[in-house]
């Protein structure tokens, strides 16, 4: 099957990133969409600016029209940002019988209605999962995953600037506006922060993800917004005490007399997981009535966490486009004739740390036999602590930490271990993993 | 467009809570699907046992082969479990050209393969969200949401018997075979707990999640399994005091040497996220290369939840039955012509509790006015702290927690409580949300 050609308008930061993973991932794409994504076209305001992606191969032009009105082009990939002036350009683009893909929260809380009306009138895809909570699928969790729930309420740490300002804030109890100007130093804040401290980003994420819980149609100006600027380190502390966190949420509640769509800060009970949601990173809690509470967690921004909803966007518009409704979404993910035989390994051949506990005699010399046994395997030690007895017992428990190593050296180590006159018992190993 | 008709091949209790949510969702379900999803028809082993669900208007029957060759029925819903005799079941089911929904892991784990070929090959689709984390809709997020990345690894807390013991012997210091007890009079572990907490049923699912992870055959007999029954209450408590939980995991691994299959349990940092999913909820961490590590949490068992999967299958098979493929989820989740226009409150009406933080003269009576005014606004109290006056001054901090009140309450008590002569500055309104 010929491969499917991409126009992509933007060649900032997303844009890059969209660039860089559709050909680092280009086979790992084409086995899963059973076709290859290729961007033949790119558009950018200076095309002499360095950039973070490579563009060889692209056909380059300062106009995006060029690129929207290229016959040879199937889907338009939308990664300027902005409203009014690509609002025009998207309508045109699907009057011209493209697809498109946009990670613009603004232009689709403010247009969107209109933009769909259009495209489903031309009979092509309008796809946005890019722009509510950057890599994190959410839009498809509720618009499919959830689609047998009456959608209670959602509730969203959806904005990356004001949660890494709130965590600084009561991680080490600052002054909201010192972070502030430390979070625009390092890139995290725009010279002008209204859109990210006063909720107004937030604000038009939420407008997305309240319509597609509820079914009601995109409406930014009736959403309620109130920012972070008001929050004192001390409101963080006595929040605290009193078992809160404080995170800027967007909540959006179907309730008896209507429905709430609120942006605001709000004190939140630590034990929920929402609550240790930290830094840039976003999460969107969603309660179904049948599905309960779910939780969706990832990074909100940056290059490569937001292209991968873009490329899942496009590799949902190819799979649509290229197969007959029943394999649209191959079983196993990869393509039947795609499923590749990798080894799958045998214990011993596992990598991971562990936590040992043995039980040894106190007698001098012990611990030096048993690193001994270990520096053999080449197993690194992390940690070692040597316990109190336990009540009634003569032995005591020494529990190790080891760096990453091989399964066969443990086993081996851990046999030779338990043959120690000096240890009592069975080893017990547990394995360690950072999960980082 | 005529309904369409589902059978339902068993009716304990994820068939109960599949009846259950698909009546009570029913005008939420067809907004969404374009089509009225009904169950003509459904078999289960004795028909005069209590149900969770009202069968009235379903044709009964005490043969899954009724349903199976009833030419009237597009999908086959299988929640039987088991595998054998299921197996043939649902090849009949695909010979017969009826897609299929199931929440049967073992059945996918150990016969995915040769079902995926025969309903490829009869051109029907099988659907299996609720085989792996209950509600959570992991295997659209990895098989559509990630479809960008190369996924590098996952981890997950994929049976939630085996995280409720853990989660008990580390909140009250129990042994495992105290809780195991516990755990079976619950109901939340079977008589025969060896496919809980030994890590079969786990490995169940992980062969699932590897395969759509990493495009690889289904192959369960070469996981490693590894239960919980040797941690004890003293490894878990060693874990703690060195910053970790103990959590039994299963991990698929894609390393250079090949791929790392296994379900054990595992000491992770606390500050994980998933370090910090308890009971019997489920989570799964996937790290892609390009979205990094994202996190999908829920309940990952009981009738609601699991059905609140199955009927997203339903309504996955219904929307690509009944659409041209540009059009098979509406743009906003809900059919354009079923979006709704629901009132959306002004914040007046928001409901909600407070924090509220004013600054008091140390003088009689000051506390006795603010909750007078608060009483008057019909807005019960929660908490209050009164706090030291901070350095360098004479005000003392007092802070109230309420309870859920309307807002246009709290702000007309708000503007008398800033109007008491005892009351200085502004006071600092923060909401509060219990997120249950």
């Amino acid at each position: 099957m010929k491969p499917i050609n991409v126009g992509l308008l933007g060649l900032g930061t997303v844009g890059g990133g969209t660039v860089n993973v559709l050909k680092r991932n280009a086979v790992e794409i084409s086995r899963r969409a059973g076709r290859q994504i290729v961007i033949t076209r790119a558009s950018a305001k200076d095309l002499g600016k360095n950039r973070i992606c490579d563009t060889h191969g692209i056909n380059l032009s300062t106009d995006p029209m060029d690129i929207i009105n290229d016959p040879t082009i199937e889907i338009v990939v939308e990664l300027i940002g902005g409203t009014d002036f690509v609002k025009e350009l998207l309508l045109k683009a699907i009057e011209n019988g493209k697809h498109v893909v946009t990670a613009n929260k603004s232009l689709i809380a403010l247009h969107g209605n209109e933009i769909f009306a259009k495209a489903s009138k031309k009979g092509v895809i309008v796809a946005f999962e890019a722009a509510v909570a950057g890599g994190i699928p959410i839009i498809k969790a509720i618009r499919e995953g959830l689609s047998g729930n009456q959608i209670q309420w959602l509730a969203g740490i959806i904005n990356g600037t004001g949660n890494f300002i709130l965590t600084e804030m009561r991680d080490k109890g600052r002054d909201f506006y010192d972070v502030l100007a430390e979070a625009q130093t390092l890139g995290y804040a725009e010279a002008d922060p209204t859109f990210d401290v006063e909720g107004i980003d937030a604000g038009h994420k939420l407008t997305i993800l309240a319509s597609i819980a509820f079914g009601i149609p995109l409406q930014f100006d009736k959403v309620y917004t109130e920012g972070i600027s008001r929050i004192t380190r001390l409101d963080v502390e006595y929040a605290e005490q009193l078992g809160y966190r404080i995170k800027h949420l967007g909540i959006a509640r179907n309730t008896a007399d209507g429905i709430e769509l609120r942006v605001h800060p709000t004190l939140i009970p630590e034990r929920r997981l929402i609550a240790n949601v930290n830094g840039v990173m976003n999460a969107v809690l969603v309660k179904g009535d049948a599905v309960g509470a779910s939780l969706y967690y990832g990074a909100g921004a940056g290059a490569e966490p937001t292209a991968s909803s873009v490329v899942a966007d496009i590799i949902d518009v190819v799979r649509a486009l290229t197969s007959d409704p029943e394999n649209r979404v191959p079983h196993l993910a990869f393509q039947a004739d795609a499923i590749a035989d990798i080894p799958v390994l045998k214990s011993d051949c596992f990598k991971t740390s562990y936590y040992l506990r043995l039980n040894a005699e106190d007698k001098p010399g012990v611990l030096a036999d048993v690193t001994r046994i270990l520096a053999d395997h080449h197993i690194s030690i992390e940690a070692i602590i040597q316990k109190e007895p336990l009540r009634d017992e003569t032995a005591i428990p020494i529990i190790l930490l080891t760096q990453i190593t091989l399964e066969k050296e443990m086993n081996a180590a851990i046999t030779k271990i338990e043959a120690l006159k000096t240890v009592t018992g069975k080893v017990n190993r547990i394995r360690m993993e950072t999960l980082g």
